[in-house]
């Protein structure tokens, strides 16, 4: 049992830094592996696993639920931030001045080079995924479909039924045993952590290889299992993943390292590759390069650069490129290049899909109901999380839960097919893939089995492109609702999943259904009768009422309809869900985001926060250095778990003693690591320097798991030796004069991606420290402006 | 001959506001009025104009052209800055402190109602556009080839000539008399106007009204009037003067003020304004609305802010779908929404335009090939524009060059349509708007006249469409060679009019007879015979070439030709463009915004700057006010035309004289000129305040154009009160330490888009301050870094 403990937010264990966030306990506790998932991936491990979940239910069921209380009021200290400013110290400086012209040229091509492999791997993974799911998924159905074919005629369709839910409670077992056990942080879509790292939020473990591959295995696993999920969100987090790797030439897990790319191993260079990989992800999930690259702005630009985006863009391109290259000779056809996505939206002819004027108040109104839709959704989601926040942290429990869900699901889903009497001839081109005719006529199919007896990206591309009475009311409307708390149910489940599939499955279905309600109830013959449109305006209502993104969302529609036409109409639609929804509850990747206390900064600093300055919101009293400083003070001040920081002002003392200590630079925690471990002393007495210079090879190296203070021996001597600060602190730091206002402060602190920012009375000395916290706990609640506590969850 | 003076560049007249740049004379002449456009718009005044510029040219023809030197090396101290960080002084806060939560919600939705006006608005300018140049070029084609016809049985072609050439040359006429005498900044197709404020450059007038009349009214000549020349570049900047207007609620130039949106009245609101003006007028001219938000973005945007995006992206999507509502009402066909754009590139069908990845290599060729030749266009236009700012700077001369042009370009079009003899049989679906048979078989039309007997977006249109063996390879050739070096002629006239649809034409043709050589050499009926597509091809390779745009292009051609298949190609062969053209000659926008000596600030600081800091670019020494100040010093500053800034650090003494000044705030210019104006004085002697309390309102009125100091009136007496300027200076300016690097103060300045930066010591005190031409002065040359000199050009 010593090998299960509770698990709850992402960030449960701390990384490997040891650094743990600006003000956080460095201790994480004792260096045993702790978690199952420390456990390296072997055969047998999987039926240890399986045993000790067993055992884990036992306990729950003796009545042991354990509840974790939970405050949505708190900011977590436990989340590090990235660093988007360079630290311009003079090692720094001198590298960069002794670079040539020809040098920067070649970092340049080299970052070319670096988002054109993101994009390519980006795109080869969508490949495998899409092409395994869909052999997995092509066995399941069929096996299945036999099954049932064979026991509709003989009766016994229970036996059909108990097949169905084993095989997808097997492989959901599996998606979630390795998510659970191997590595947590790779549930759910990705989006919310890819968001927070955009947003400079550093994240453990998100962008390791290990996540990547329990990633693309779980999400195999939960799409094929028949989970009410889609495998395009996990892309996004696949591709960041690859952009980290690739980017840094080495990988760490594997402890291998290629001696390339070495200029790109910091915090500034690795989150624009990070950009590029989520863009090559929604790029390669929906087709939509265009999409993608706004995505990655929307998510996560604050500075804009016209190289970087172009970059992205390039990255984005490849990746659809490849993907689509590779489908189209999966698919026999090389060199037909219209697969651009995971998920292809069919082709939507301009003449079928004209609109006119009087239609658009229609849409809105669409819109709104996928706003109070999507806030239903996200409002029952929300309540859903908390009680697995409380209740559902074993592993154990976990992978029951995903099993049962699978298992509902299947259950439902044969239920609805079997009771469903609406049967529709077959067309003659055979567009179904699996038609299940169960009791239907000769030469004709189970209409309810075209939607649940699928996989969803067909199911979604059916309801825009079948023909009008393919479906027949009754049927979209069972279909929409117990699909909608199926999909709620699951979201959240510890599998690898994304939430964009099931949301425009859902919409689709209550749009065509809104298509056909409304062709009823006018003329026939008329425009209305395309009831596709109306599921691809549901679609995106539906959509946008559960994530409430903007501009990237309609760019992506627009590029998987491949129509601009409908630009327009989709905007609204949006537009509309968004502001329906919000009236509610926020979106649900920031419904997520919250619950995690994760200190995110949003565009702009709360509207009506002008009356608080840097004064009020600066954490003081701040921890300062001496530009010469002694060993032993600052591995005190490091190992010091109530007050760290890690960032510390740097400050010159006056001539004699009295004069105030004026600030000439900034340090961070992880360069006096690097400082201390390779005992860059001065020893006062001989006055000499080591023997070593240091380089910025060395903090690069240690890039980005710097060791905790605890795993650096300095002895008794070396404390009373001398540190001189000067060659590697930051020596012109940003910085604000106290009376600064809150959006001032924040504008330039979320702009140039600071991490510190100094605050300074007009004597330039240091009266303060503004950290993303500081600026992250000051939101606009129901009354007006609120304040976050900050915690230790 | 007083009232036509020489007239250079943009900026030939400084803005009324009478201050005119960091560190420029505020002088600028007599009162009177120097110039012919200054003349109010009457019908005598085109006859008058007329006749001066005949007497212009008789002056010129007598040998009394006059060489204007020109100097590259130059940055002109004549362009003020635009303002991008808010002037964040105690008015400022006491009002948004005032605010409350909803008063922020009205805002945020009146931001949105003008940006729906600014689409709807430039959107129907895109459609009057449209409109009046397809009458006005129908009744003139139909003129014409009536005439021809009649001819050439009988004979007597040169009078058809003739007719044609005088047609062309009224019109042009007419365009060029009201750019020269009424507005020189609406000449040429304000692409690179608009980029500069974009920037944060203040081009005098470039968003007025008079400007837009003057561009709509000159468009729709130079387009009739049949100049190789298109009406797209124009609508953005037509968009933005739209923008500029509408955000403001009032017309300093009808002196009506309609006491709306007067929060907006301020460079930060009124810049965003101007991008989403820009962005529609991209969006309605080539019916890509995330194209016109890319433009936007890559042209202007330095803080990426989500809400921004996303009104400017609302702006983009109602000007194409008014201008496609309108345009629909026009072709009598309402509601079918297939014209999103003034120039369509028709429907790629995604069967008809597949390409296989071998072909991507001639892609790239062609990119190469767009490159040289877009070198070639640009370093031809340099010369030429060269020649004309030294010699061709007069109106009459003006004109008169303009009126050559068009009269040669018939010409040329004539006699290249008289000596084809290649005869293709009309279609039997008469694509052909104006076949002209002349020698051709009955039932066989000239396939020359089908390029130059059209408008060029109809041309264009042909190439990418029709069936392979409409062209012969001469006909494309001569068409080619003839209409490169009538379009480099062409541009920089004095003449509204954009180069896109010229560059897309000489692509297009070289495309398709790239594409045609290529099918000769290989076997018939393989995927080389498509031409059209190489038309595509030729045309983003030459227009890449030409204006070196990179991101938003491609999704501009993208979104005209309304295939995403074609993106990757698109962007691969607009980057080889890019990279080829580069290697000789900066793009055309940006050759044209450098003889102009702006100080443009590019994404980065040069690779190379590394080794300069803040204490070498800074200037100093620098004009410091105390915070209670003489008033009579204010006055002097002001008036002081050798030291004049805009910005002045306000500083505060110690207790005694002794100790140093600290830095407390910072005033500009424009605020003082107000300040004196209301004459808030304190009269030490009696200790009071004058009774009006000043307002923000105040400084709103006055906005955009303050009075110059010399306009002020103050008296002796008034000359020795003191004036308090806390309440008015912005308490907490930006500053930076002396030994920031440029890099880094260049990324403060450009992400925050700052107009001044206070350089401090480390005791707070005031070093330098930091302009932008400070900081545009630094381009890499030839041989590494290169320092501009400024001057009062």
């Amino acid at each position: 049992m010593a090998n299960i403990t509770k698990k709850v937010s992402w960030s449960s264990r701390a990384d490997e830094s040891g650094a743990t966030g600006e003000g956080t306990p460095l201790l994480n506790g004792s260096g045993q592996p702790r978690y199952c998932r420390q456990v390296p991936l072997r055969c047998c491990d999987f039926l240890l696993c399986f045993f000790l979940l067993c055992l884990s239910l036992q306990d729950s069921l003796r009545g042991r639920l354990k509840e974790i209380p939970h405050n949505e009021k708190l900011l977590s200290l436990k989340f590090e931030s990235l660093d988007y400013d360079n630290i311009e110290n003079q090692l720094f400086l001198e590298e960069e001045r002794r670079m040539s012209y020809m040098g920067f040229r070649c970092l340049e091509i080299s970052r070319w080079v670096v988002c054109g492999l993101i994009g390519f791997l980006t795109g080869l993974i969508a490949c495998f995924i899409d092409i395994v799911v869909e052999e997995l998924a092509g066995i399941k159905y069929r096996v299945v479909k036999e099954n049932i074919e064979k026991f509709t005629e003989v009766g016994g369709l229970s036996i059909s039924l108990i097949l169905w839910v084993v095989l997808n409670s097997i492989f959901v077992m599996v998606g979630a045993i390795i998510v659970a056990c191997f590595e947590p942080i790779a549930a759910g879509s990705g989006i919310p952590q890819i968001k927070c790292y955009l947003n400079g939020v550093k994240i453990p473990r998100v962008v390791r290889l290990k996540t990547l591959v329990v990633k693309v295995a779980g999400v195999i696993c939960s799409v094929v299992g028949g989970l009410a999920v889609g495998k395009e969100g996990p892309m996004i987090h696949s591709g960041a993943v690859v952009a980290a790797g690739v980017s840094q030439g080495r990988s760490t897990s594997l402890k291998k390292d290629f001696k390339m790319f070495e200029y790109f191993r910091r915090d500034t260079e690795k989150r624009d590759f990070v950009s590029a990989g989520a863009a090559a992800g929604v790029s390669a999930a929906f087709g939509a390069p265009v999409g993608g690259v706004l995505f990655s702005l929307e998510e996560g630009a604050s500075f804009w650069n016209q190289m970087l985006t172009w970059r992205i863009f390039f990255a984005s391109m490849i990746s659809t490129f490849t993907l689509n290259f590779f489908l189209s000779i999966y698919h026999k056809n090389a060199g037909d290049l219209s697969n651009p996505g995971l998920i292809n939206f069919g082709r939507f002819e301009s003449d079928s899909v004209a609109y006119n004027l009087y239609e658009i108040p229609l849409f809105i109104i669409m819109g709104a109901i996928g706003g109070l839709l999507g806030a239903l959704f996200n409002k029952l989601n929300y309540w859903l999380t908390i009680f697995r926040i409380s209740y559902v942290h074993r592993p154990g429990l976990q992978v029951m839960e995903a099993m049962l869900v699978a298992a509902v699901t299947a259950t439902v889903s044969f239920t609805m097919i079997y009771f469903s009497d609406d049967c529709q001839p077959l067309g003659p081109d055979h567009t179904e893939e699996y038609p299940l005719q169960l009791f239907c006529a000769d030469g004709e199919y189970n209409s309810m089995a075209t939607t649940f007896f699928n996989t969803p990206e067909r199911s979604v591309r059916s309801l825009f492109h079948n023909q009008p009475g393919t479906y027949n009311p009754l049927t979209l409307g069972l279909f929409t609702v117990t699909y909608f708390f199926l999909a709620c149910w699951t979201y959240g489940l510890t599998v690898s999943a994304g939430v964009f599939i099931p949301s425009l499955l859902i919409g689709a279905a209550w749009g065509r259904l809104f298509g056909i309600l409304l062709a009823s109830i006018t003329a026939t013959g008329s425009i209305w009768t395309d009831s596709g449109k109306y599921a691809l305006i549901g679609a995106a209502a539906q959509l946008g009422g559960i994530v409430r993104m903007t501009l990237s969302l309609t760019v992506i529609m627009v590029e998987a309809t491949g129509n601009v036409t409908y630009g327009l109409p989709i905007m609204l639609v949006l537009m509309t869900a968004k502001i329906v929804g919000d009236y509610f509850v926020e979106g649900l990747y920031d419904i997520h985001i919250k619950l995690q206390s994760v200190p995110f900064l949003h565009w702009d600093a709360p509207a009506t926060s002008h009356w608080l300055t840097a004064r009020e919101v600066m954490s003081s009293p701040v921890t300062c250095l001496n530009r010469i400083e002694k060993v032993g003070t600052i591995v005190d001040i490091l190992s010091n778990t109530s007050t760290n920081h890690n960032g510390f002002p740097v400050v010159i003392q006056g001539a004699d003693g009295d004069e105030p200590s004026k600030l000439c630079g900034l340090i961070l925690r992880s360069q006096l690591i690097v400082l201390l471990k390779h005992k860059v002393f001065v020893e006062l007495a001989r006055s000499r320097l080591t023997l070593r210079k240091l380089q910025l090879k060395d903090f690069r190296d240690a890039y980005p798991r710097f060791p905790p203070i605890q795993s650096i021996h300095v002895s008794q001597d070396e404390r009373e030796c001398m540190m001189d600060l000067t060659e590697f602190m930051n020596a012109t730091p940003y910085t604000v004069p106290q009376d600064t206002s809150l959006p001032r402060v924040f504008k330039l602190f979320r702009a140039l991606g600071l991490r510190h920012l100094v605050v300074v009375d007009d004597e330039n000395r240091v009266v303060g420290l503004v950290t993303r916290k500081d600026l992250a706990r000051y939101h606009l609640g129901k009354h007006g402006l609120e304040e976050l506590q900050l915690a230790q969850t």
